[in-house]
């Protein structure tokens, strides 16, 4: 196993390992893993036959495979211990699939799809139940999609791309001309193109281009209920947590990542390795590697100055009343008595 | 009917009511109701040939049912009127069900579901149309899932859980390990249980553990569009407003109110009873009882002389940069005529 | 063209143009737009063989359509080069149809719809793939209804209103009676009306009401992810942009804006030609035409002073402290030496 996943074994590398489990669940039969040393001192009380430890962690009491980097570890062995479900190439009885479309045999549809006309799924790539595929709509080789999936006409998927169930891909850009009080639609004849190796999360709308394509990254992942409005352009490797929404035309660069419910207007450029924290509101450009936070967002330094400010603003109020009291002593004194020099003439 | 709801009649009980109306829409064979007294106003306009009260309102000009919890008194009197639809066993014909599920005779699979192999569905569960049930779920009683609700492989569902309809149960949390600069996917293993009782809002996603559960407990009610990412546990009789997003491995306790679009970091614990106001966002524990408000969340009082504070900011400015002018002639005072002690030397 | 847009030509009208495509795309046969004069300097570079220009622009270098309102131009434009699709009437073999619905000839029901009892769908009305119609469902003339969204039993739907996939009308409210410690669900037997010409977003939710309807009035636009809840009335020719929440009851205006992320509480009323800028929190009452900012939300002007007043909060900080310094040592010299009058004495 040391092998498969990379790793340095320490201790009796004889041990048999059935499933991998956390900490608490884990048996003597089981590997478990600590990814921070700061849970080393949960490992003890752990009935974990092996474990995961990174390099830095001491010595363990019991057989450990040490990793430089053990959540990549645990991936490789979750992988090795629990492989994905092997595609069953066919196409259910129960699907809807177009005389035109074009489906590899080493593909997998499963029950009551639908496959609209001109269609292209490649090898490897498994539909599950219930998934939509709309007219011309290019998915490529190894991919997952999930059940209960809208992949709107015209979108288009590179290889290994997975798409969660609810997920709809390619719904109409939310856009309108103003005809008086009236909202005229402005026709949406643009699509999606998700790009190699993207995953996206349950509940994610990616609206399609006005015109054009809009486009996501090779290697960007997205999670649940992010809205992605038409015409945005998301770069490559970059992370989109929960519940963000990503405004009309805006550039988001490679290696962003952005936390939960962020939202970002539309028309703004984010640079590579950007890093928005949690329910900021991007409002401009945000030059490449800023962290930035707050709605509207700022400088992450700058937002902890003003937080810690805000924080202080009651005492900062009576500080200022003790002040122009003091302030107020002062020159009732000198009224008093007159000025110095007044007093001397 | 104040048997069957519990309650104390007041007037003439021979009235005979059809059915249950908003004050202004009730009519003289038409019950109504008033659950807060600041309402009373209203009741006088209404045709309403009777109305639900609290204890504390005064007479009433028509037969009222009193009633110590007049929104109890109205969910049960609903119940009475418009009684939940009768399920009718049986599986449709276009349902595609695994031969090795198990679906109890007096459960009721609508058409075109998708029942996967080695589920199990208990009596009088209702699955509405268009429904995935995937491998090994389990299905208690009495349950009621709405069209198009998806249940990936390995849920398991208590008694009296109800599901509306786009919620997606199971979907692969949110989990990647860095490999460089890119990010690979760690298998999301374990698995979605909802205990009894439980409500899951339309298009709300409950993402499956990386390994173990993500947990809600008993009674607890989550509303449209809400987030629960991996590894999340949410106690018993919690209630989670709409668009709220929880981050991976957090614990909500019981008896928790989280209002709408809060979002919760992953990691933290929030005690028992704990109220969360709208739009928060917490990002470290809260402790039991607390209420909390703002982003970051802090206590609600103290969040609320924050704002007041921030409203007088403008204020706070002008008065600082007067106080300044008095001292600078104070100063220039003192400057002209020399330091009292000083004019005397 | 210019004649069927509604546009003045000005250069050479002999042009044909095949499609329509943004300035960096566009090549000599197409028709490009500028909508706004700041982006009048990237028309130079673009290959476009003619554009929509807005009046004001200087002259072009090629033929031009002239219009007050591009947007406009450009949404009638595509509805010249990219018809939408005609509707072909019938009913998909796979479609589950209850017997005493009553679909319109000129309908057309997409493969494994399931329409339920009591249902009626109008002419000219296609209901793409795999949706669900609930019964007693009434759906006017002309209405689009994408893949996979679940429309629940009484639901209305005027003319040429369109639903996007993945959007569920009708779920139950979040209505919850206390009975001791836990809730007991008051039975949501509203429904949910939607006026002609109403838009809803991909993955929307619009909840029934609990008794009545909730509203969305003619010509309303909303856009993905939104939350509507129960009993809440929305007026005409209103725009919500994605994610927002509207909670239970509140009364939105006709001709308003609520930009993303928005959150409203329950039982507000918000007036006509409101506009709410993105992430705000709405707690109050908003009187017409007012635009508020902010969480809770606020009068603009006022967000804008308070968040610049935030902005220099740590420089007040230190204009406190040097204040307070200035003044000490006032104090001081007047200690030294005595006050004036005293000096004398």
């Amino acid at each position: 196993l040391a092998e498969r996943v990379g790793c340095r074994l320490e201790g009796d590398g004889s041990i048999e390992v059935g499933g991998i489990c956390a900490l608490e669940e884990a048996g003597p039969a089981d590997l478990t893993f600590v990814t921070d040393v700061r849970h080393l001192s949960r490992l003890q009380a752990s009935r974990a036959g092996a474990v995961i430890l990174p390099e830095s962690a001491s010595a363990a009491d019991r057989p450990a495979l040490r990793s430089p980097n053990p959540y990549l570890t645990l991936a490789r062995a979750l992988a090795v211990f629990q492989p994905a479900d092997r595609v069953l190439p066919g196409v259910h009885a129960t699907a809807v699939v177009a005389a035109d479309a074009r489906v590899d045999p080493g593909a997998s549809i499963g029950p009551l799809c639908v496959i609209a006309s001109g269609a292209e799924i490649g090898a490897g790539t498994a539909l599950d139940a219930q998934v939509y595929v709309g007219a011309n709509v290019r998915i490529g080789r190894d991919c997952r999609v999930f059940p209960q999936v809208t992949l709107r006409e015209g979108t288009h998927l590179g290889d290994r791309v997975i798409v969660h169930s609810g997920a709809v891909i390619g719904a109409d850009g939310f856009g309108y001309a103003r005809d008086g009080a009236r909202y005229v639609k402005i026709p949406q004849v643009g699509r999606v193109v998700l790009d190699d190796d993207v995953e996206i999360g349950a509940n994610a709308a990616v609206d399609r281009a006005t015109l054009g394509a809009t486009r996501i990254g090779r290697g960007t992942k997205i999670d649940n209920l992010v809205q992605i409005a038409h015409n945005v352009q998301v770069g490559e490797d970059t992370v989109i947590v929960a519940q963000v929404g990503i405004s009309g035309s805006s550039q988001i660069g490679s290696r962003v990542t952005i936390a939960g419910q962020v939202g970002v207007v539309d028309h703004v450029r984010i640079g590579d390795n950007v890093v928005i924290g949690a329910q900021a509101g991007v409002t401009k450009d945000v030059p490449q590697g800023a962290v930035v936070l707050g709605s509207p967002a700022i400088p992450h330094l700058e937002f902890k100055r003003q937080l810690a400010s805000t924080a202080r603003l009651p005492q900062l109020g009576k500080a200022l009343r003790a002040l122009e009291e003091r302030l107020r002593a002062l020159e009732a004194r000198l009224e008093r008595h007159g000025a110095p020099g007044e007093a001397d003439a």
